[in-house]
């Protein structure tokens, strides 16, 4: 289409482009190695600065990434697939599989850095889960590393009051995870409301998830609510984007 | 939390960290300035690098921007709030609405960059809409300005003899959109699935969309279907991530 003009682009633009094209084509697949500084100096009789800010279009943008000593490679994207509704399907948790458990296909996952702890509730989460005055929230914090890379952050805010003294507010919240137990306890979780955004990662997130440049974090805020209306549960997670795709199927 | 260690970051991102901070808590609201680089270097007592430098870590988190001669402002953020499921219902199209009108309130909309053209179908495109040999798509390609600033770029594909001769194939498709005219033709969606990924924008992107930096893309790949489960289209959205929250509502 509408490409009128575009020989006025800086040639380091238009370098990335073609490579950016060689990617999307099939020439290059995931992980291969791109042409170099050299090579690319070599093909298009340019300046080593100019290679090299052509190289950084591609890795700002995340389609490639430098391997310390071993050059840029074209970024492999095995993401997972989330079904945001079949994973929350009562079947899922009703008989003691975890809600995770819908996505991860075999491979291996590992939940790390859990704490679970009372605290005061932050002005937005008091808000939603209509909590008032003083009343504190369980806030659960883990992360999630597949394969051994880590692809998710999350922590749950749950009424103090409702959870007191169940497994939910234990490390392990035990077969089925914190739906059961929430189900046991009366307040089955049957309708999800999920708010997703994007943005770029902070370093501290980029650091937990070991983000490589270029990537940015998805963001689902996904609040449980029982057959009254009552929100029981709010979990903020933060994903990495190289490692998803959310899948949502609906009927009109 | 475990913030151990944090005195042995860099200086400039402990001075980020300060700012966001800062941001987080209100100090500093949506659109207002920050400290400039010669008050940072008084208030922390350190080099201009080092001020530059912290501001940029704010910029490429997409948390600031520059705005030229004026400084480095909080970014605003006054999202779509985009409701998957409740935008497809038949009520929306089904009377003459547009899908797109249930998520502006009253904001100025304004299509432009329209393009109906018949073409060969990308092979995963093909793939999805179970087309065989030379079967050809109608492609409608388009952009979405909210309130003068570019929002989403849309690229539908549907099969071409499915399409030939309705109004699909004109650029304006008549009340209710292409997804009227599909009804009429016999061929109502009415199941619908939603894939979602985030990345970093290509220039192309970036130029058409009007973005900063720091600004991921969100991608959503909507298939139609019809009752029979026939897919009829597929529309391909590229959304600007500093003016959405995608919303999905669904039951267990």
């Amino acid at each position: 289409m509408a490409k009128a003009g575009d020989d006025r682009r800086p040639k380091y633009q238009r370098i990335a482009d073609t490579l950016r094209e060689a990617i999307r084509s099939g020439e290059y697949g995931p992980g291969d190695r791109l042409p170099g500084e050299n090579d690319l100096m070599a093909a298009h009789g340019v300046a080593r600065m100019t290679a090299r800010q052509a190289l950084g279009v591609l890795r700002d943008e995340g389609v490639a990434e430098a391997r310390k000593g071993a050059g840029v490679f074209v970024r492999e994207f095995r993401p997972l697939r989330r079904r945001g509704i079949q994973r929350l399907a009562q079947q899922q948790w009703g008989n003691g599989r975890s809600v995770w458990s819908a996505d991860i296909e075999g491979r291996s996952l590992e939940v790390d850095q859990v704490t679970v702890s009372e605290e005061g509730a932050p002005d937005g989460i008091a808000a939603v889960l209509e909590l008032t005055g003083e009343e504190t929230v369980c806030v659960r914090r883990r992360r999630f590393v597949l394969d051994g890379k880590p692809v998710l952050l999350a922590t749950s805010y749950l009424p103090a009051s409702l959870v007191a003294g169940s497994a939910i507010t234990r490390e392990d919240t035990g077969k089925g995870g914190t739906y059961a137990r929430l189900a046991e306890l009366g307040h089955k979780p049957v309708h999800f409301r999920e708010e997703v955004r994007s943005r770029m990662p902070s370093s501290d997130e980029a650091t937990r998830l070991s983000m490589s440049a270029g990537t940015p974090v998805i963001l689902i805020c996904r609040t449980a609510f029982t057959d009254e209306g009552r929100p029981v549960e709010i979990n903020e997670m933060t994903l990495d984007a190289a490692s998803y795709i959310l899948e949502y199927d609906f009927d009109a």
